[in-house]
């Protein structure tokens, strides 16, 4: 199916900023306070699961995985990524990469479920798009 | 480095029961009672992101996900699997792959982070490795 057919779903696009498109996946940015968080979403329809991707789109996802784990990590320089692919309320298959510290407000659990988090001021998720944009190279995407 | 440096973190081999190994991950089962749960882990020494494993062995993981995906998947017919690389407490890189259903008792919300979970029966926990081990036709690891 060709990714022409393929849409954000409305909850990530709400949740989010974009950032821009790698080859497979379309990289979103969380709108939250404490932790610089991506989301990693493959331009296919109808894929809930990693296991539906085909395998060479799945390999592709991986490369996306670690390109952007890289990107948040120099960034960041946190203590540690955590990498979920969950999708229990969005079912659009979604891969997060959070960065996180030893010293943030959850640490060690995990950012999901937990209670709402704090959004991120403008003017801090702007100059985070900025950072992570001109690391992957990436343009705006012209049409939201 | 050769996997022969390798060994399984103390807490994943005491939380966990061995299924055996795929080409790059050794296979383990979370002794939990509520949620069908693998967890993969890649034999390689002093790794804790995916972004460092070298190449060809992040496009090996990925292959064994969807490979113990699909193997979780066709066991219980769950109705989503959740999958995460996270790593906050035990460092030893680990994806976990868990069967979740919408009639689970915590559904929406993630597993991991939750409270202790109950543990499973020995005749039910038996049964699943029996059932995993034969979808994967992997053997008993000799050595524990």
């Amino acid at each position: 199916m060709p990714s022409s057919e393929w849409s954000l779903h409305p909850q990530l696009e709400n949740d989010t900023s974009a950032v821009g498109d790698l080859p497979l996946c379309r990289v979103l940015a969380m709108n939250v306070a404490d932790y610089p968080w991506l989301i990693l979403v493959p331009r296919r329809p109808a894929i809930t699961e990693i296991a539906d991707l085909e395998p060479a789109d799945a390999a592709r996802l991986m490369e996306e995985i670690a390109l952007a784990s890289r990107a948040l990590k120099d960034i960041t320089r946190c203590d540690k990524l955590n990498i979920a692919a969950i999708g229990n309320v969005v079912p659009q298959l979604h891969v997060h990469i959070v960065a996180r510290w030893k010293s943030d407000p959850l640490w060690p659990k995990p950012v999901w479920g937990a209670s709402a988090q704090r959004k991120g001021n403008p003017a801090a998720s702007a100059y985070f798009l900025g950072e992570i944009r001109d690391r992957f190279g990436l343009p705006l995407i012209p049409s939201r």
